[in-house]
């Protein structure tokens, strides 16, 4: 008899349900008995708080919503486990969880840090020679895993923010005196999801007229220099710009204003957005109308919008997991491995988890053009083929139809 | 021959080009020679700028792509008439052009600013016995017209925010501890736009734990004694919030803050948005994690989920405009006039501009709960019919295909 447990972690993304089912169905195809789900993580794990996922997916209309409903089904956490010297009892704790559930293979779908806890497992499991078998199925939308050529969760986020970027464009043109449009994108550290407004370019579209990544320093003075010029030429001026740039002495663009919104509980200042900082920086020198736009959460849950290859990599991911751990194989991630380009072929392999677990992969300089104010060809090409192919919301009443998430079961 | 000419004037939304096309297809129908289309509305007029439409829109794709392009094809302006004593010269200029233009019927596509201009025309045309006829097409997001049912473009904005609240709600619930997430929602006066949110709730949904439109005076106290029980039963609270709404001394909420963002070049403070203000007090009492998220522009431009309902109507509006100024009338706007709500069934009418122009309707009372925390059932019927149905956007590469803006024409 063969039980598994699956778990996810980490921020969502609009497909991490789509991996959620690749390990589910995949589980049962392949003769596993219970497919479990944590709740909230290995945190939840450690509060035994796990649920049958079988009760839960009934038929194929629970399925086909389970794909389409964003965030984690599961619930997620930020729990990093402990290290395992001095904090055995913590693993102590889990491997008699899934020895009691008779756990044959433990998924956990994430990014690099939830790999972390991948690892971690492996490790101690080798220690006490535990039968459990350990996979990471790769989930992101910022893109930036080591070892695969990207992670699903960021072609539905590329293409919600290309999409809207595009509309935002439209909508800067309507009238006929200066504006500027700042648009902020997630990506603390790197730039992946801020180089998806390159796409909005094309025939029907002008595109953006800068994008700025954290790969490069930002300088402030010849980014003021730059909007002169660019007001000089347009009626309307859209800056795709990544939360995290930073100016040479290492601060984020964001720290640099005066203009504190509050101070939090712990005494933590809560900063006016980089958008909104720039977009007052160009306000206040040239006099013109700007706009600051904060895409938001909607980058990871805009699951109306979502990339069909995406969804479809995230569940062969899950599938794939499952796959590997039924073939004997443990302390593993699932990567992605791009055979062409054109036509587009992507297959599924293996990575050590040691080798990706807290290892953060960063935008390529050479895809970034010298003066920092936008992305090459090159970067356009790598992400075009993860945002194509659309998947239907089921529209129910003028609005996409989702699946209930869980509600808490506590094992007896 | 009967030509006639077609401007766009005040704030975009996603089906105000539809309206365009209906003008332009009723008027080729019924056998206009020309349809011109003003470059950023009656100023641009006033500069010559003046498009032959039928060189703009060659087939049936054009028309198509027109439909499901966000933003205005002619482009806008915020422009108002002044008043006709004392600045003849202006009218004068403007029936000139009409005069060498041989122009039949002029038509307005825009919301209750815009209307005044076809008031001023109407009443000009009216003294100097004109035989151009001067009708208004309704439109704007706000859905704040008189004497209509509701006006196209709010459809398919309730639409867009209805569909991104339940996403914003799904994501809010991942983690397990507590989060507060404030929606900041358009509409300075009215509170329709933010009263979709109560769309959200269904069978799949929680919905938004309270709604707080600007009809209603805002108390900061009431409110965070709001939000210390909602948390005590709630991980996650989401609430929207009119960027409008005002405390008692008829200060907007947004302006309580201390913190400036910037001072524009005219000595504007810029202040926080009104999420980013309640979510910070939150965050000071409570030592909760918020997030303030803004629906911002694209709430007006978000054609990727148009409302097939609000396209059809739009369309409708442009046509009937058409046939009220053909068959020989003028001065009017065309409304929308709700026959059913079960099933929905819904026709134009024709209203005198005078009555229309510079009129401001707010959501009723009666429709607000009394403590105000929340819309009732009458208001969630009210706006249900109007985001039915979809219209598939035209995907190309990934993304939704627009056409073209106008290029400024000028006449010779």
């Amino acid at each position: 008899m063969k039980n598994v447990i699956v778990g996810q972690s980490g921020g969502p993304t609009a497909v991490i349900n789509s991996s959620l089912l690749g390990v589910y169905k995949t589980a049962k195809d392949r003769g596993a008995d219970k497919v479990y789900g944590m709740v909230h993580g290995v945190k939840g794990l450690l509060d035994r708080e796990v649920v049958d996922l079988s009760t839960r997916f009934k038929n194929d209309l629970d399925m086909d919503l389970l794909k389409r409903t964003p965030s984690s089904f599961l619930g997620s956490c930020r729990y990093k486990l402990p290290d395992i010297d001095g904090h055995e009892d913590v693993y102590e704790k889990i491997f008699s969880l899934l020895e009691e559930l008779e756990i044959y293979a433990f998924f956990y779908i994430g990014g690099n840090d939830s790999m972390d806890t991948i690892m971690r497992l492996t490790d101690y499991g080798k220690k006490i020679n535990s039968p459990v078998r350990f996979i990471g199925v790769p989930k992101t939308i910022d893109n930036d895993l080591a070892l695969t050529d990207h992670t699903p969760g960021y072609g539905s986020a590329a293409k919600y923010i290309a999409a809207t970027t595009k509309e935002i464009i439209r909508d800067g043109l309507v009238y006929d005196y200066p504006v500027v449009s700042v648009i902020e994108i997630m990506g603390r550290n790197a730039g992946w999801l801020t180089a998806a407004a390159a796409l909005a370019k094309g025939e029907d579209c002008e595109g953006v007229d800068d994008i700025y990544l954290p790969e490069k320093v930002f300088d402030i003075d010849k980014f003021l220099a730059r909007m002169q010029s660019l007001l000089k030429e347009n009626r309307s001026v859209v800056i795709a710009v990544s939360e995290g740039v930073k100016v040479a002495d290492g601060r984020y663009v964001c720290e640099l204003s005066e203009h504190v919104d509050y101070v939090d509980a712990f005494g933590h200042k809560q900063l006016a957005g980089t958008a909104r900082f720039l977009a007052g920086k160009v306000a206040e020198k040239f006099g013109v109308k700007t706009r600051a736009i904060e895409l938001s959460s909607l980058q990871r849950c805009a699951a109306h919008i979502q990339s069909r290859i995406d969804v479809t990599e995230a569940f062969n991911c899950g599938g794939a997991a499952v796959k590997a751990a039924f073939e004997g194989r443990t302390g593993l991630v699932i990567t992605l491995k791009r055979v062409s380009d054109e036509p587009y072929m992507c297959i599924t392999e293996e990575a050590d988890v040691h080798k990706i677990a807290n290892v953060e992969k960063k935008v390529p300089k050479e895809w970034i053009t010298d003066d920092g104010t936008n992305v090459k060809t090159e970067l356009v090409r790598y992400i075009l083929p993860l945002i194509q192919a659309e998947i239907t919301p089921l529209w129910v009443n003028g609005l996409p139809r989702h699946i209930r998430l869980h509600s808490t079961s506590t094992i007896k």
